[in-house]
């Protein structure tokens, strides 16, 4: 009648399941046990009170310790041997070779990691990430920078205790982009960096200034939310299985199956803050909640990597939000809502205002062409940080040297530049590149689907998004962790990921408003 | 520098431990798995999707389950009879004699049920809430009854497990006012109604009405909210180690030695409903903010009865907020606040009209004096039910038929009748008559601190609430399991828990407003 007959076994003791039940089991009731520590994460983010951080650390910790021993369990390995023919003949891409392919994956790198160093990562993630907060606030680097060192030496233990396959940053990639090469990723960038820095070049060349001015002025933040979930709404999100909140940094969090929470940041001078936020967030959740629910839990059941996530962000972002198809279907509403400020603005206007091309100071309000370049910046130096090639007390002049030469700025502080993501006061070294993986994933994904719908906007133009959202779910979202990224691209888009779809995608905007 | 060192033997392993610093550890760890399922209960009644129910109930059932394996954990046992000299020689109220004493009767009971049932408690306790806020918001009972009926057969099944001294119901109501007697406390409460039943029909027949209708108008929920917030700063609660939430059934909720969080629900059109509760809940905060932080997790630092609890939230809800004093000071301000409702009404009359008396349907909108007359009726009921002298099918009648004849009154529907209570539903059934236990410490308390100070009042005047607070946190709080709720009545009070001043306070208070 009620609840989830799955953990039956569990519950009951029960000791007459095979190998492979019990290992279902034993997988499904870990990813219960993430899905609480999810909870304390993302409650700590948007709830806890203000004294509360010391003990959301420790709460945090016991859970990560937990995990560890749990997805360490001995058991795990025995299940695995057992099964070892299973696994033989299993087709890969099914749920059950999928399954044993991805926990003796996974069992073979926890049972590398000390329970000592798991605890500690965790701790320090929290910790840090609570400092990074105060730092920031007070535009005061020197707040974080004991939380980095201590954050780096345990994340250099970890790639060591891991191994890797030519360079320790390889190891940390492959916590956010399984088996990713650094290798591969770095010059996929080039050529990326390649074609798009005389892109670049040539839009401040034409000398052409969008009208940004007009995308400023007084939004009030409920205004703000209320047209925001109405337009996640409108592209697919779902609200009965999750929600939408406030944070500092944005972010997409997913509690259970029918839970997945995403957070924005509301600015009352700047319109598309909050906007595009709030679609990349609501991107990622419609990720999450076009999984098998009936896998929950389970690989073939989860996300496939962070740059396919990522994808799914960006796409809704910037192919979708960001184009003029859209803009003419939601205009007209977002006139009336935000008369004050685009009453008397053309849709055209607003169109080039929010496809501003510009260097600027922070990632997450980049444009989409400059965007990469915030990201190799990034990448570039994790790298040096991780290989000893950097210490952290000249991170902030790294970074003001690196903004000098990429983008041709420099950050008037510390808050705007080196402090302005979470991501490394949490420990994610190696996390950045999956954003620009995403964008090229994102960009040759529309490229299909637009083909396969025969033109995504003129569906757009009437405000239908579920074709394009099937389409992703389709070959994206059910497929969990069935299809490694590389297969799963090549299986959608029938070629290999390149550059060369972000490319004609930017080209094909950009051109037309900087160049005619 | 950062993070708790409570957890370190944990953490590192360390076998060199004694048997008390083995349990000390064990103890604290299992309180923080709890804090991190009350996380998810609180979760569960803010903010959780829609969707997101059945996935909530499997996770706190995982929880429970596991804290239960901690609870019943065979090391507690030994190390409990490797103390047994310790716990000979100790000082009952200290720290170390409190821990052994309630560790021992907690693993005494936990050992008594099985997992199972355990298990099954935690799945339709939430199972269970959750059909409640289906059944209250479309006015059918039938969709509680089938969760109510699984529910009390497990909870006599709980209590027949656990075993009791005289009557079934004592083993429930031990779980909410450990030690205490069904026998006991019904000769308490009907002592109590004696008194109380004349002093009701005397103000009925003085046949004056209070000026309630000025208490009705238009009260925006966010001036509420600010209000109350400002209210319950004043009076001692601690925002930096709490928050104030919304929810369907106001509550307080611990989540940690810095993090208590209360809930209220806000009536626009109704102004005492959520003022009150807020009162009442920071009240609850209150006390768990008094309690000792180094103890945090362990017996000492724990609140010691549910009546106890009770008595902290209706002493600042009742003998404060309602008191002619409080709004000789807060009275202005609220004036200001609410000017259309309140500009013209007199102080008078406004203290007149939230002391009305009169019999009606809702408990938790009851006056102080009826109040007691809902706790009745629920605990007669409930010690039916569980004796399975009364069918869940007859329960509705039940409740209307003693409605009539306690108040005089019928519910022209079960949503405000038999649905408007949360408890039952989540299988707390023994837990109304702490209620009326708390009524009675509160008013006990109340005039040993009013001695003690040399008059509450005049300080209330002025705005000042920390003496009463200190002495609340002196008397109780900081005492923790440290002594009995009766123990710790007569040490504050020099006297045995008695209906005396409840009963004094409550003429002091109505015999000026409906006798003279």
């Amino acid at each position: 009648m009620i609840g989830n007959a799955v953990f039956r076994h569990y519950f009951t003791g029960d000791t007459t399941l095979s190998a492979l039940e019990s290992l279902t089991d034993h997988v499904r009731q870990t990813a219960m046990l993430d899905s609480v520590q999810s909870l304390l994460y993302w409650d700590e983010r948007t709830y806890l009170p203000a004294l509360g951080g010391d003990f959301r650390a420790d709460q945090i910790t016991t859970l990560s310790s937990m995990l560890h021993q749990r997805r360490t369990d001995p058991r795990v390995g025995e299940w695995l041997s057992e099964l070892s023919d299973d696994a033989q003949v299993a087709d890969p891409h099914s749920d059950v070779g999928t399954l044993l392919r991805q926990v003796r994956r996974e069992y073979e790198k926890q049972t590398k990691l000390p329970q000592r160093l798991v605890e500690e990562v965790a701790r320090y993630s929290v910790t840090g990430q609570q400092a990074w907060v105060e730092a920031r606030k007070s535009d005061d680097f020197s707040k974080l920078a004991p939380f980095l060192e201590k954050l780096l030496s345990l994340k250099r233990e970890q790639a060591d205790a891991l191994g890797y396959p030519e360079t320790r940053y390889d190891a940390l990639l492959d916590e956010y982009e399984p088996n990713a090469r650094t290798r591969t990723v770095r010059e996929t960038l080039e050529r990326l960096r390649q074609d798009l820095v005389p892109l670049v070049q040539t839009i401040q060349d034409a000398n052409r200034s969008a009208p940004i001015d007009h995308l400023k002025g007084h939004f009030p933040t409920a205004a703000q939310s209320k047209f925001g979930r109405s337009t996640a709404t409108s592209i697919g999100f779902d609200f009965q299985r999750g929600r939408l909140d406030v944070t500092e940094h944005p972010f997409c969090t997913e509690l259970g199956p029918n839970d997945c929470r995403i957070l924005t940041n509301y600015d009352e001078s700047f319109f598309p803050s909050a906007l595009f936020s709030t679609l990349h967030e609501a991107g990622h959740g419609m990720y999450e909640q076009g999984l098998r629910t009936d896998q929950y839990g389970l690989p073939a059941g989860q996300y496939v990597s962070l740059g396919i996530h990522e994808s799914q962000s960006r796409l809704w972002e910037n192919q979708v939000g960001r184009s003029h198809a859209f803009w003419e279907h939601f205009y007209p509403t977002t006139q009336q809502v935000f008369k004050s400020a685009f009453g008397n603005l053309s849709i055209d206007d607003f169109y080039f205002a929010i496809n501003d091309v510009r260097p600027s100071l922070i990632r997450i309000e980049a444009d989409e062409a400059t965007y990469n370049l915030h990201i190799i910046i990034r990448f570039e130096i994790e790298q040096e940080l991780i290989n000893d090639e950097l210490q952290v007390a000249d991170l902030p002049g790294a970074w003001a040297s690196k903004y000098q030469e990429y983008l041709g700025i420099t950050p008037p502080n510390d808050a705007d530049g080196v402090l302005q993501d979470i991501h490394w006061s949490g420990g994610d070294f190696g996390y950045f590149p999956t954003y620009s993986l995403g964008n090229l994933y994102a960009a040759q994904f529309f490229e299909a689907a637009d083909d396969a719908l025969a033109g995504v906007d003129s569906l757009m133009r009437r405000g239908e998004f579920q074709p394009l959202l099937e389409w992703l779910r389709e070959n994206v979202h059910v497929h969990g962790q069935c299809y490694s990224p590389d297969e799963l691209i090549e299986r959608a888009t029938h070629k290999p990921l390149s550059h060369e779809p972000l490319m004609r995608h930017l080209r094909a905007k950009l051109e037309p408003l900087y160049l005619q």
